[in-house]
């Protein structure tokens, strides 16, 4: 993937999460009403946001409603991961299916995290095309949301994202780690699994926690 | 299926939903936090509605709690979808479960909707039985809650249902068609199908959202 | 398994919860936000309760923040089941993991439940470690929460648990039987199940539910 | 009033609270959702209960639908307290208005409490008739709710209610005294009032409160 | 107040809501988190609707983040109100204070009605300009949210209003009755209203309610 | 009130959050829920912290479930507010009353401030005591909470405070200062003050907001 660190698929959600709480970021790790579509498909790529509005009426003769979204679609670049701010969770915003994860895959796209639902969930999942979201449901945007902006910051379920921000999501959640601190995230992050396999390793021996922890200092 | 009309298992839920939005019916979509136990059986039917209240005493000796659910069942027919309201979300009313499942399916009845909770869901999903709720737990009507009425108009996960109301849920969700305009919406669902079909072929190849938009009009 | 009573493993939790109820003892049901995070473990053995505290800085030099829960899971025995209440459902408290998992698997722990979030699932999953839980969530508890009491009375999922009770779970939910009532309780839920046999066969015999409800009296 | 115990006025919500505690009894006051219209106004009496379930749907014609309503409330006696379960917090079945509280006032009922909602408040106001809801609306009941039994147990705002236990509101909230501990719980909760005017008689002049803690062992 | 049918201010929001519910528009009456900020004021007139979308960053450079509520102020006729929808209930968008009151009153508007919060609550109270609002809160919008749309329809507390319908507001909450039914639900109401003074009156003479309500037919 | 900035008592809750917000501090504000029992009584003081945690089970014998929060009171200097974080909202932690208030107000304190509940709501009215809420409710915490750190930093109701924070509270809500920022925001925020003067004369005059907002900046 272009642009990535190397080795963030070695890495997972929670020793991501434990290191920017090392940097005293800790509000990086979007709440747990976010569920991958399928959780094995690990999520690795850097966000391009979008925002949406809620809306109570029709488009008006010859609006585009999806005016923006397509543009931002159609803007992915190979390794991109669409952020959608709903302003989540939401019972009626759904602004992803499996035409908007057809194009974006076609572009090389890395996936879709949004606090909003997602439907075409079955023909999504056989695309295998990561999907992070707020909920599932069956309905269209028109006459109930549009998106207003792009590539501005969003406060995505509970977290701030820019475009550019690297978004990693595995089974235990979606974190993202932004782009001034993504190089040493990265680095300390790659430290702590290590030591977490000594952990591991001692404990299936039987050796006591509080020794453990003593020792090598990871819970 | 008796009394259905045809092709109604090349229909999905999202497709559905946009065309009930077209003739301006934009609450058929039942919230998202109604999921089914097993998001491979495709639920198709006609709905017979039941009506549940809270309840915080235990029947008076002699008293069958479960009176009018039990006749309701034993007065399905083929292709009839139970559709139980219990103003849901609830963490206290689960009136389904493999008992009446059984009875149901032994009657050719096409599944079940509640808001409610559901337990027994092991045996459920061995039976295959479709079945759609507000969420699962172990606990028992009796004492908690009873069905009151039936066959009368009902809002489970807000939407109308009316018996006789065609019911489909699929893993995005549930839909409720009229019956007014089932023969309509039916009609134009499969149209917007197969223009679906041809946005989905051209964005693979990787043509340009807004090209194919511009062109079919349909995201 | 050492103390437990016999044939637990042909219970299941809708069983057990009707029964208490039956005893009048009606809130023994965790809420439905609790699930497992495999559907196909049931989790049978006698609650360690851990009662944890919000937090909202990090510990001092010198403090470890892990100290209670340390010396709860290396104090477990075989058969018992980790409870931990953190006032769930919580979005920011996740108490239990991999390591904590591996650590009480090692001293033969039946499984953990809790109303705050867990991390690892994945690496969970994997060990089929059994694990109920409130969500799931990539974050550590430090400078979130801290454990500050052991086997103390807690409430979890709205459920009262005393370290001793009896814990079972399954893909229905949780429940939670208390030391006194226990053998009462088994006891009957083992002539109930039988009972429900005879229903099951019945109804799929295509009997009429108000014969098989008027003759065997269950639902 | 006839029938309650003396000096029921000079008592308060929180020192009933307490007592009833100090018993046990810690579920029996009602979640702070509840709200006095006018907070001046002390309610004191005994239980009627009744018991809603939510319709979406007109009555059939010649039904009348406050049926059971009426009947509790030309039942009244006076010092009776009218206690509406709605499953409430609702923002859909306001049970409650004007003039039921003219109807039960001329009666010599000492007032309503409802987890639903109230409409017609400033002519209650006016009336100076006490009234602890769950909320204000101006929603008819008729095709929302209806009064399905009355004088059973209901659950209103957490707390078990059965006709002829003590409801006592003030500003603090709503107690509710079951009927046979009344004369223990009044008894005590007298003794408890004088403790607490040497409590804050030694704290207005500026004694520690660690010493009148440690003297008088109230707070 | 110009425009306006006469007798308006005879009338109450719960006469209104039953004249709307007699007609089948049963979703008119906003929802009991909107509270007035002076419940002694009743509110009238036509409503002019603003739709706001939540924001997480400052405006751009030159950019003016209250362009369209500016306009939609300075816009204002006599006997309006200004209706925002905010998606509410929420904690963050407080749309509505003082300044905008002073310009609103000082047009002649009657009033505001927003499910977002307000500040500047002092202030509105001694000007006693009607406001009716989802909560309080002291927060400006700028980087928070904008309005985006003027004069569309928007769902505000549950209830779609349309620039013109017409707005009543008083202690009992907010109802909206759309332009094509005013004129025949204030004729209705008016007349319930002299109803609904004979039934309180034989009540208050001890009047059964079963017997005034089998004459009269209005509880 | 010793060692606070002079001028507070001119300042109000809205512009100090704009204040903050202008230096890019935008979560300053409690969330909405907090509400004071007398929206009269401005609230100035420097913030003394207390951190609850939930308990389900009564003290051991000779415990002071109170120990900590009484150490706290009894340490109170003049011009210092009580600020209690019992993860609110809450419908069971109540965690102030009557008896506080009098031994805090003894001592010169300025106010308390609670995520959580207040008891005996009419006494501390009448003293006139400045209390934030998050509720009433007549509970005692024995039993239910405990006060288990003191001085640390806590989050009460969306806000980090940090003991000697300033703590600014009026009928728009409760803002907390930091005290790193408070002189410039204090100096700033009189600034401001003094041009909404300006913009309020011209609105009340009848000009045009979007000349007023032109020549002044300020809405």
């Amino acid at each position: 993937m272009p642009n990535l660190p190397h080795q963030l698929q070695a890495l997972n959600a929670a020793v991501l999460s434990d290191t920017l709480d090392s940097l005293g970021l800790m509000q990086q790790a979007m709440k747990p009403f976010m569920r991958p579509l399928d959780d094995t498909l690990q999520l690795i790529g850097r966000a391009r946001t979008g925002l949406y509005m809620p809306m109570y009426s029709l488009p008006e003769a010859g609006q585009n409603p999806y005016e923006v979204e397509i543009a931002l679609v159609d803007d992915l670049a190979p390794g991109e991961v669409v952020v959608l701010a709903c302003d989540g969770p939401t019972e009626r915003i759904a602004p992803w299916g499996e035409l908007l994860s057809t194009a974006s895959a076609a572009r090389g796209a890395a996936g879709c995290v949004t606090d909003g639902l997602v439907r075409d969930v079955r023909q999504i999942r056989e695309m295998r095309f990561p999907v992070y979201c707020g909920g599932i449901g069956p309905l269209d945007t028109k006459g109930r949301a549009r998106m207003v902006d792009r590539d501005v910051p969003v406060m995505c379920a509970g977290v701030t994202v820019r475009s550019g921000d690297l978004v990693f999501g595995d089974v235990d959640g979606v974190v993202v780690v932004p782009q001034e601190v993504e190089e040493e995230v990265v680095r300390r992050a790659l430290d702590k699994i290590s030591g977490e396999n000594q952990s591991r390793e001692a404990l299936r021996r039987g050796e006591k926690l509080a020794d453990v922890f003593g020792r090598l200092g990871i819970l």
